[in-house]
């Protein structure tokens, strides 16, 4: 039985908009939660510039500190307990390293039945709506792309280019274990 | 000169980000304001359920009363006076009785250089993404979708079933005078 | 018959929850605008830093340039025009030039009843209502406080440093005439 | 060495804004969570009118079912993770069955260093608060304000009704132990 669905993907992918979808598709109530909720959950001081927070380059760059790391790996933890505690959850994540940001994700949820999703976008796309948003910091959708999948492996993959976010989240469904 | 960009369609089909994106993308800056601002401006008590003001229904539907209209009417009135003031205008707008909303409209903007755009979207595909955004009501996609294009006359059309908010903003700029 | 409340203070005063009790305790519905609606309204390249729209010091010190000011008039006009059509408006307003401000103001609103409302606050209490808020670039509190009433003239004062906002929207009520 | 901040305090009583001020007056980084983000977690079904979900009624009255019961429970669990994790964490509550709600939140936390407070605020000035706001159901603040705190025990108690938020993160600040 499925007990957590991971979807990575850069910046404007469409991410929440298909965890929003999986939420109505799926016959069981599931919760979302997503990294930018820990972001949200961040005292002020430590968003935006703060080398051991998280800070945003003028190119649309992310970078995390220790302080992020050691509340991420928290969060992480909070969450898996949240799944093992019986709620099904849906994690919207950016694997801003890759496969080793998998890999620290698949530590902390050891034991959980998962199902990781790729969420790609082409990048000239996620680019255009992220300027179509206008709520995300320009450069972000560019840069992650390609590099949030490098080495990154899946269960399922979905492309959010040409196929709507609730045609994705019914294809995604199909992979879940009820 | 075009001094007003009439931007029409249903809920879910993507005029605010086309909006931002003809923002982006024409030479000179332009304001952006959508009919939800007049809704924002609202008294509290207006909004919601009250027959004088705007209300919505359990399919979807919206219903506006006689405070609604005026006020409607003074909006639109001032809006059209910061254009001849010399501000482009960008308006997201949904005609809810279609020909005869722009008819309304066009009286409003009597004067000025005006280029009317449909903003249409295959209405299966504005379900869906009102499932996505999970901010809207649902059923306003589905219940508005053909409706607002009903007998109105338009400059240029574009569709965002299957073209990006930014390619739809570049194909209305081709039409804007400078 | 009062056609529009112009309510001025610094940046956390509390002049965007007495505009909202004012909707409240008003007899006749009013429409609440306020300055903030018009950097929305903006393109996104003019908000931040650039020299010719609005930007923000790192002390919250806000500075705008040529763009600024001209769609700040023409806004202004628009919302005017408003008011003459018959919409009774509420205006929330920083008069970051204080007195030379107002004197823009007042030449806009040339012809109406106009209500001017001065919204105080110790500036030590705005800049802790600032911190709790966590929305506002930090100094904008402190940097505004006094600065937007000088050489202000006001029909009606309240203080929400130690008055609630319904009490202070009850306080200007009593000055609109019906 | 406080591990858990609880704050409980009924809708509109300031909890939030003291939760953002003791994240800037303490000395060390805490994360900030609400009973609001469990909410904005659920599938959007579970929302406003489903008996197993969380439903609002007309006076402000909030009504849990099954659902929401258990997920609240996973969720604590969560939280309560995350900070054996070593992250200090803030909650902000609402414990709409006063002491039975303690009495659960305290299981979850069990073997934590928990800090108990109660935000008070005179039901009056809530509601006043609630209509400064504008974006809370109407009722909330009155039915909740009293109800919270029936039976509960606390280790330290703040009155938002005429101390500012940061004060009173000020006063709660001086019972955690560093």
């Amino acid at each position: 039985m499925t007990q957590v669905i991971v979807l990575n993907g850069g910046s404007s992918s469409g991410k929440t908009g298909i965890a929003r979808c999986l939420q109505t598709v799926l016959p069981r109530p599931w919760l979302r939660f997503s990294i930018d909720d820990l972001v949200e959950a961040l005292p002020q001081s430590l968003i935006g510039s703060d080398v051991q927070g998280i800070s945003f380059g003028d190119q649309g760059e992310v970078d995390v500190g220790e302080f992020f790391r050691e509340f991420e790996a928290a969060w992480m933890t909070g969450v898996a307990a949240m799944a093992r505690a019986g709620a099904p959850i849906i994690i919207d994540d950016v694997f801003l390293s890759g496969a080793a940001s998998q890999q620290r994700t698949r530590s902390h949820l050891a034991g959980l039945d998962v199902l990781w999703v790729g969420v790609r976008c082409d990048p000239e796309i996620a680019v255009a709506r992220e300027t179509a948003r206008g709520d995300r910091a320009t450069g972000m959708a560019a840069s992650q792309a390609l590099l949030v999948h490098d080495g990154v492996v899946y269960d399922v993959e979905v492309d959010t280019s040409r196929t709507e976010s609730l045609d994705c989240a019914r294809a995604i469904a199909a992979h879940v274990t009820p």
